[in-house]
């Protein structure tokens, strides 16, 4: 990268952070229809801004859900490899508002680092993203490689409709690469390359007992309780080892190679610093592998919400007519969400006692993602951290689930490079989430030096691919 | 009583209907502290009524909750007994109002009964004991007994302070009798007087675990979850044959007379029918009980409430911080709440792994109640109703709990006479609670027999007590 690309990248710090405030501000939470109109206005914005910068073909793709931003620019030549940026202007809800130490949609500066809902997850590494190529395409006038740009409005809510939008503009899309900024580093000051990401099985389970609440003295002791038998049917669904029950849960379970489980035993990780930045008192996973390995490697279940009866103060003597939970698993290769939440539809229709009613709602799955960490593109990325962080960077999986990675990798045959900038502190999907400036920046940098080193490793075997 | 009597309290029928409308229409939801001054109204209202009726000493009695409502009639001379009429003005809160058919403070009048939150428990029934003493107070110029009427505003969060007023007010509260209607009838045209009543012990339990949510996908697996730690400790609470297994639960549960299982064995009940009219598949209680011990001789344990993470319409993969639920247990003699309390918060601690924090609220009791069945009052009041009601009156029990029955029994060392107008399908402490309007005229002309009939039987008795 040229020193005028870096020194674009610098001079212009306070202009881009001003942008990503604005960005910011907009309360574009998919998972909740009355925000729909805002998600909209925040995609528009976002194509404008494409426009601005000078990338081509950019429009607004309308989905039966919230809208698809792309944009492109494929001038670097035939020989030069395509890397397909991905991202998402979409964030999570902010319940419980009251404990956001500022309002998170009014971002907010604090010991250098900004305060919003999508902060780092994912609107500040989008805008790195953009700010990487504004650079090249400002100060070179080109990239050194062809790039697509494609920025949904659904990651928060299992990206529903991208899937199909992939397919039907598999052309379009067609790339070597995928980048996408949604992880984070391994803390600060260790910059990594995420080559495993976790999927994702949602299911919302209702107990329904009688019609309506019952007085707990007329009735109590002859009705079976729709809260108990709710409470007792998620007490089933893990064992005293930590195992889930849910019958061939780990049937898909692909064993660690010895070459990863040498690599994950490198990791640095402090239980007691781990537990004590979260306020736990302890660690507590599944019996027999590491924390490391809780976070990374293993499935998971866990209740998400809970609902019954009386929730207001003082007391209410009732027997519930109804109760309800939302409860998901994370995946690993090469569980499939689809089987998984079939087989947990299933259990949960056997646990459930005649006493009572129940449904149980698919919410969405996403499919766990395994990259061979080998791969070019991985080393590349490895290289440009390295570069600008002036450091040596890890290789790492990543507990969350980014649902339409595999699918890139399925549909485009591309490489998803996991680059993140975010650190695991910075309170993702939280109260008080945030994303720290120096990372902000030194990202552009780090993106803008991976294009030009992709470009020189990667040109050949663009060639070799569509031979 | 005189056909005068009689005739009174049928030709005002109207006006009573329309009395006990006002009477419904204040908001008096003693649990809610933004309802506070309702509740204070409501309050100066009855005792203006009261002072109306004819009554002498009427007072508002602050408390330092919500007021007590007192007025007396004791001429009747010392020979005569005296009764202390018990009831309450405060009501149950509303939710989940959008279940109900009518708005909870707008009384209507549907199928010969009046909805609204308090119809039946219990300012209907207060509304008819009043209206027997018009009658005799109107007509006759005297009541055939000494009176004194006390009503609460607390019975729904305990009588957390009626139990200090009286014992501060026992001289003034001394009587032979307490009548109480806040009962319901076995069914139907089928009266019945209660002589037990279940006691309540009632705790609420928080469970926290990280400080705040957590990402699902980049801490799950290694991080204990308070939601399914709420839900696995409620799961230990009873075993798999209903039992409560909280050590030492059962240790004071006076065991049933063979006269007392036999008079059980007599109330018809049909579960189907009974598990029908409430909408469950079947019924379900304790192994090795009927139905009817279940629901009045048997203590019981249910989660009145449960909360915990996001609530809200689609999926939000957090680890909530934090997760609780009201606990409720109906107790039966000689059960002990404060005992009871003590012991369930005990366990809860026992149970709470180190993964997590936990507190737990006591947040009230109500010791049970038994009367003897022979006693004289119980006797005259089974007359009183089969005078009215032109059939025989059943002996009962009652699963709920009316906390300060026991009090008055020890302090004031009266018997109480549970007399109740309502249905048990009237759904008590629900949406669309309602009474129906032929109980509560023949209510009162049953109340105003007791009095007569009460008089002839317990001139000599009460003069025993006091000699």
């Amino acid at each position: 990268m040229s020193e005028a690309v870096r020194t674009f990248l610098r001079t212009n710090q306070e202009r881009f952070l001003d942008e990503l405030i604005t960005f910011l501000q907009f309360p574009s939470i998919s998972t909740d229809p009355s925000r729909k109109e805002d998600v909209q206005l925040c995609a528009s914005w976002l194509r404008d801004h494409l426009q601005m910068l000078g990338l081509q073909n950019v429009q607004l793709f309308p989905t039966e859900g919230h809208p698809v931003v792309y944009g492109e620019w494929l001038e670097a030549g035939a020989q030069a490899p395509t890397v397909l940026v991905y991202g998402h202007y979409d964030v999570q809800p902010v319940d419980p508002v009251d404990l956001w130490d500022s309002p998170p949609f009014r971002p907010t500066i604090r010991d250098g680092a900004i305060y919003a809902r999508g902060a780092m997850d994912d609107k500040g590494q989008v805008w790195l993203q953009l700010k990487a190529l504004e650079a090249w395409l400002r100060v070179e006038g080109r990239l050194p490689v062809n790039v697509k740009v494609l920025i949904e409005g659904e990651e928060e809510i299992g990206s529903v409709h991208l899937g199909d939008f992939v397919k039907q503009h598999r052309q379009m899309l067609d790339a070597d690469v995928v980048l996408i900024s949604d992880t984070a580093m391994l803390g600060p000051e260790k910059p990594a390359v995420c080559y495993g990401l976790r999927g994702l099985a949602y299911v919302e389970l209702h107990v329904r007992g009688p019609r309506r609440d019952l007085h707990s003295g007329s009735f109590g002791g002859a009705v079976d309780n729709p809260a108990n038998v709710l409470s007792w049917m998620i007490a089933q669904l893990k064992d005293r080892y930590g195992r889930i029950t849910i019958p061939g849960f780990y049937d898909d379970v692909r064993p660690l190679s010895e070459l990863e489980q040498q690599a994950l035993a490198q990791v640095p990780f402090d239980p007691a610093a781990f537990a004590h930045s979260i306020g736990v008192p302890m660690l507590y996973g599944e019996a027999g592998y590491s924390p490391v390995e809780w976070l990374w490697t293993r499935p998971t279940l866990d209740v998400n919400g809970l609902w019954s009866g009386f929730q207001g103060k003082g007391a209410k003597t009732i027997i519930p007519a109804a109760a309800g939970a939302k409860i998901s698993m994370r995946l690993v290769p090469d569980q499939s969400p689809a089987d998984i939440a079939q087989k947990t539809i299933r259990y949960l229709q056997y646990l459930a006692p005649p006493t009572v009613e129940i449904d149980v709602l698919d919410l969405y799955g996403g499919d766990p993602v395994l990259v061979d960490p080998e791969s070019p593109p991985i080393q590349v990325a490895l290289k440009a951290l390295e570069t600008v962080y002036q450091t040596s960077a890890y290789l790492i999986r990543e507990g969350g689930s980014i649902p339409i990675v595999s699918l890139f990798q399925k549909q485009l045959e591309a490489t998803p490079v996991l680059m993140g900038f975010a650190l695991p502190t910075e309170n993702a999907h939280s109260p008080n989430e945030h994303f720290h400036l120096d990372n902000f920046y030194r990202g552009m940098e780090t993106v803008a030096v991976f294009y030009e080193l992709l470009a020189a490793t990667m040109a050949q075997q663009s060639t070799q691919k569509h031979r």
